[in-house]
């Protein structure tokens, strides 16, 4: 099971001029065959199905930790696709995406970016250990391919912030891949790196993440499990030969940002006021506290961003 | 972003006799529409894309912390199906679902109970909180048919386990949904219950859940988020007039059955015990203890049902 | 069975500007999860299904009659979108939707507003009745929002009239499944209305509809059965609470606009004119009279728009 | 627009003994690519998307009358499966179609024999009305193998009687779009006849209809409108040589059989006697008489079959 | 099974102008259900299916020879796509088809004009030959119709060279089909050409093709086998009356365009000079010549084009 | 462009036992994600995009040549389905696959073992060359673990003898993507050879092929083109250290087995021996001699197996 928590891995930017068109490019990163549900799902579903985990402990730690942290880079593209259609005209919109308006309220979908649904199609989980894990080395490979090409095709600040972010960790998951498969076989997938063969540090958006040495480390995304990921997840990283690093928790992560409604899409609602106003009797007569408990980025919905919206 | 916790939310037994037709109608309940896939991914999205959070708080951490339950579900859906499979027959097998054989090893797949994949088309999440939330109250009540129509179909003590658990949580979000109807609009859903009209305690698997008052709680599956849905989650419930109550963290939940490797369908290899020696070196590399840290099931891989499957 | 009327139920413009993108985004009403397809379909099996007809008529004869009704709003779509594609630019052309030209002769398909085709899956007819109509009112309401994000988004003469009718006309089935809801179980949906909370009667292209009472009335689609809707469709309507009223026939409805040929796309033909010759020696020697039997609109493909198209 | 008459266009035998595996089979008549929801929405979208139908009259008159008698034959195919699986038991059942059960109440589905939904895709409507005629006269040819090949698979006498009359029916199609064919090219397709090569009498089972006369019949299924399918549905009968002829209005038809109900998959209810004392007590309260006004088979409800799925 | 050789069936231009919105258009000549895919797949399935082939020889001949020649066609729709895609901006792209560039390297997917994937469903092989033979004549009456739309809705020089050759050699497919029923049932199907009504020598592009005499003959794509095709293919054509011929053996063909690298998707890779030096070492290290062995257009990776694509 | 050769790569044994169960499941190998149609289009796709031909030559002609080999393999599996399936009852039939009954002649579908049809989406071609390799590798793993399921799981002769030579040639092809990705990269992917971790030599099936080298050799299929394979495929077998090698032709191959028609479901007629007499006539028509042509293998359409049929 999981606990969620409402923090995001990294930082995107609050809403600034809307990129429908870009938002759906987007889309390719979250339901594409190489995109993030693909992952997520993967690597799910091959830990559900992993039988003898004790003969085969550090393998199931890392697939089944892995599998933790897409959960939050499937959130992180969402967030940045719902940023991009923050303002965007409906009026006569005519997008490449059209059920991003139609289906949902400017939102991300469980779709590519040529409006197909996510299918379960897409998870391969054998049970084969070697087999999976190659698959999984492939998988990363394609991510970090479609990675880099919507990172070339869309120059909106929050699909930038959003393929700096992932390229760096679709990175650290490729490595532990190759790491994994190489403990078994003894086949060096290290020296197929980088896969394409462009270095993520010429990537500007990247190098941040680089810079704060999250390029070597694997989280361990659970209060107490997992922790046998350090019998695979170590030695020099492929690229740079610094050393892998386990970090023995999660990211801090960063609070989200509240999107601003969008009542010509009734999101959350035509007149949003009345359920704002809803909400705070149901605090008062909960016994809550008046302000809302939860925590959102501070430049979110009050931003220029958000301003800028209003003022439609 | 979640972190995830190695355990089960409730007991399921360790294989017995196995049950290749019916783990293929249990599909159903993970990739079918009405399926935990789609509860959970539902559930997720329209977080996700949840606008002007802080105006509508207790209905966005009701809908977050529901969506953490689902990813439970999915796992124990999972779990039921891969302990139905072992043991069974590969040698001249035609089972209803063969590509739990041949795609995975013996094991749950993203596929309803006619082998389609689940579908992303299977989401709603149209960012309006009423339509929503009603979206929700009726995707609980096709579930709860499903699961009942499951249960009647499928009497192996795995499937049985399963349904009487998922019964009654699918039960509490059912309510959960009704309620923050009701809080939105005044319209008093509670009336509908149970839907389908065979009441939950009918069904003997799910009376220790309801002696145990499961049917009343939600959980909060969260550190520290998701504190307003008891601004929602409250009242009488709907069928025996009890208090609804929320359990300010998650449920304390069982260690996972470590399923017997199946040497014929590679999972996870076919010399399985070599992976197991692999595993032992780099575990003491890494200077870990001796013994796998993870922590199963006493009567999961060592009891009487794994014996019987080793002595095939 | 069924008898076909050759007459449209709401009045349509003829062809003005074409405007191949709009009805590309109108496809989502025709093949959408929440199109018109779907309505048809859903109530048309529910109805082919449905067990004890007799211990249960009144709800029986008001799905299958709104199942009728709703092949007319298939009708409608299709027409809307012809007409928007008429007189288009077929050379050079990169429209939204090519199968529109690809695969239709500019016409109507049955996809939705990304071009993927309506499927079974859209259809849920579980046999239950209560959750069955609980799924109609949501399916209603999933529908009403989609009629308004595409009035919204397409301003064609065309779109606007039909998202018009169809507002006022599905709101009718809202109702009327709201109604059956609450008769078999006490709980008053009519509270949830307008879902979306914006009122009808805000649409300008919708008054001229309630001015005439159409948001009040259930027309009875059949010569001699289904009449014991009136014992579901009772009561004052949840918004303006007038009277609901169930009209005893079928409304008159309006002759459909003949649309012109479109000979680059070949349809009819490429030489439309050599079809008519035959089709004008048939009729003689069927004995029929000379003129086309047929009854079209008197503006249609004679009037100023065709003209138009002709001068192309 | 259409209206609807609660009869079936042939009579079907009331349930005897369940067969769910053949009622699995006999969906590929319905949802396949060759089934009757292919041929009503080939030529259903065709009517729509049909440009000049004034310089065409007697072919959209052909096209749009077919398509109407069609919707009455997915009513028949529904029936059947529906009657086939009446009485089928429910606990412990594997069926080849488990959705039959676990998304329906023991009902038909939108689905082929494989259980794969029905899909737009299966629809050509390309406006070119040469072209459009030549994929009407193969799409009958393909629907003719189906029912052909069910015929032989199942014989299940509902099935049988399904098979039967709509071999006969489909053949009336198959001419008039030859004949179409014919009198647009001169093509003379009736040389083709029967195709497949098995001459319909040889199937005893069409036997009656044809010594009624059936299979040179056209019916009108319109009151006013689609006159002119005189025009086109004249001469011989490939294969007899007797004349075809036009009938003026719709078949007489046969009351439907009213199907017990199925409780234990809430089909209309869990408790389905308390709908049928709200139904009564609705009925009351709109005047209406105290016996439902539907007027449904003798054999249906009440006969030896249902007393025997009673008797369980 | 199959030799395979590198040459074109026809010439195609090299590169000139990107247009990415074209080469989506032309997608529907590959992945479409009348596109060249599934004359491929049609004809080979039918082939590998024929059952009883000595009996019906020149009729098994006829269909796998055809299959062989769409393999070509295969062929030339991938390159013509991946001509009118070299040389298109990466950076700030929104095509049409996002997934030429994120799934492939500016390149042909397996999928239709709206981006949908090509399907096993659109392969009909019954078995039955009449039904077989009566399905190919649509099957390239509908890929007719599409070539000409295709034809007049992009003008690129890549996609009319194409569509011109497509049109001249499927117009060979659909009489030897005609001929084929025509041969077994006595039907004469060549009175439906030309279908569509427009006789093919009105295109331009076609022209050179219809005078080299390609629009008479069916060649034999087979080093000794499929040699009864002359038992069907003969007589007069039906457009022109010219006698239909058998040429003995596969078209000579044209070396294909070696298109440029295009970096910017890592095709062949982001260094492609790296991959070209390993080449050269590897063919070094087997004893080949230095050069290149492959043969390919002299116009194609040095002309004009790829220098204008370089030089961006 | 492609010459076709009526001949199959490996033998076939005649029709024995009908295995219609067994058939169904030997369709993974056919439209699985793994299966045979997958490997062909997957390399056919790249060949087809592969960029900067000249400057990878190796490579290319390695992809393009495995291409070509595996067109043949499809005709494998679909021979193996179809010997599977003749002489099996229709009259009764409850098959697995329907379709396969209804849909073809008993004959094989572009479907994979639960009935779902091949899928586009299954073709990855990034253009990128190492990722490309890297995916083959990856691919023919998948496909080598589904044979060996299929080989456990379908002891009928044809499927053996299929999955036999299929687990040979497709382990030629893991070695030769494997030989590859370690020319390019550097990267020794042979030491994850055998994966599955069974060895080949352990299938009885496969030992002949074996025996006669088969597992060393790479066939060149192509009267002229594609010679630079030797480039890359060379060095020493991963498992048994023999020198790989490569072949400068096609295998000579073996006639196939002509099946005997099933006139129960049409294949190729109902009254197969009209078909032969028109055959015969049209033969001599054509100045050819009195017998076919073409060559089948001697013990097919006249042995004991076709005898055994007739006798039905």
């Amino acid at each position: 099971m999981i606990l969620r928590i409402d923090r995001w891995q990294t930082e995107l930017p609050p809403p600034s001029d809307p990129d429908p068109r870009g938002a759906s490019i987007v889309q390719e990163l979250m339901g594409g065959k190489f995109g993030e549900m693909s992952t997520l799902m993967n690597y799910t579903f091959q830990s559900f199905n992993f039988r003898n985990r004790q003969g085969a402990r550090p393998f199931y730690d890392l697939i089944a930790n892995i599998a933790a942290e897409e959960y939050g880079h499937i959130e992180l593209v969402a967030a940045a696709i719902n940023a991009m259609l923050t303002g965007a005209e409906t009026k006569g919109a005519r997008p490449r995406n059209s059920q991003q308006f139609i289906g949902g309220g400017k939102s991300a979908l469980p779709q590519d970016s040529m409006g197909k649904p996510w299918t379960g199609d897409y998870v391969t989980a054998t049970g084969d250990l070697v087999e999976d894990l190659t698959h999984n080395f492939f998988l990363e490979t394609g991510a970090r391919n479609n990675k880099l090409k919507v990172y070339e095709m869309v120059d909106h600040p929050a699909a930038r912030a959003l393929t700096g972010y992932l390229l760096v960790r679709g990175g650290v998951h490729q490595v532990a891949y190759a790491r994994a498969v190489e403990k078994l076989t003894g086949a060096d997938l290290t020296k197929m790196f980088p896969s394409p063969r462009i270095p993520t540090d010429k990537i500007p958006e990247c190098r941040p993440h680089i810079e704060r040495g999250d390029h070597l480390r694997l989280y361990r995304f659970s209060p107490d499990d997992y922790k046998e990921i350090v019998a695979v997840f170590n030695g020099p990283h492929p690229e740079t030969g610094e050393d892998l690093t386990v970090i023995d928790h999660a990211p801090e992560g960063f609070p989200p940002v509240d999107l601003p409604p969008e009542p010509d899409v009734f999101a959350p609602d035509y007149a949003p006021e009345e359920i704002a106003e809803i909400a705070r009797k149901l605090r008062e007569a909960a016994g809550l506290p008046k302000e809302p408990s939860g925590v959102v980025a501070a430049n979110g919905g009050n931003g220029s961003a958000a301003d800028k919206v209003e003022a439609r």
